[in-house]
């Protein structure tokens, strides 16, 4: 098995997986390295790489089967009262499996988990410079893709 | 201002903000409190303090934006290579404002940022046994909502 494309092959019934949720787009499984116990991965039917390849359509339902599943956690007997979503995309963001995945991670007081890094306070000017960037550069790619 | 309801009084336009997007159901802006530069935030138009107060399509949405973000983030100025996506859901997860928010967090090598923790290695046994209770707990959640 290619663990770059691991989660094809769960999709097709080539590797084991335990499954928690599926539908016609959209695939759950617990995660086998989980950062704490019930960490769930939510992947689309068909392969995508990266976000930039996912279909919108599936992203959104991504989430929303996030969201149900969030919901699950707290019922089951993983027990837990807080939720993560986690997503990576790209080698520099983490990104290890190259198709799609949403981790859903359950979280109780003290179990660990968490964010490492720490966060700047930048001025209002340098804020709104950089929006000011991020808008055009959203006009110009959408513009390239006829939206 | 209440920080925990800050955004409200964003999107009412009572604070300020670095808006990067906006449509009928979502807006999107800097966050002022940024883990690199560039980070920022999706939120619903109309509140939801949690994931299970969230419309679900407000929800794929969100994602949905955020997947048009990371795309415009590599495009701009911020010059990313990789994007995180988190979600906080209960004060156990990390939550500090009681109003949805994705975060949208661009990466570029040695930045810092990253996740806290160390996952462990199941036995398949176990996994199996959680994933038996998230599917049951799935199913009575699901059916009392009537769905």
């Amino acid at each position: 098995m290619d663990p770059y494309t691991i989660f094809a092959d769960i999709i097709a019934g080539r590797a084991p997986a335990s499954k928690v949720y599926e539908d016609d787009d959209v695939v759950a499984f617990m995660d086998i390295r989980p950062m704490t116990p019930g960490h769930l991965l939510v992947v689309p039917r068909v392969a995508a790489k990266c976000l930039a390849e996912l279909d919108p359509v599936v992203g959104g339902k991504l989430f929303q089967v996030g969201q149900r599943l969030a919901g699950a956690l707290r019922e089951s007997e993983v027990g837990c009262d807080g939720v993560n979503f986690f997503l990576a995309d790209g080698v520099t963001a983490g990104q290890e499996v190259f198709h799609v995945h949403l981790h859903v991670i359950p979280r109780t007081p003290g179990d660990g988990f968490g964010l490492r890094g720490r966060p700047t306070s930048p001025h209002r000017a340098d804020l709104d410079y950089l929006a000011g960037s991020i808008r055009g550069a959203l006009a110009r790619t959408e513009a390239a893709e006829g939206r």
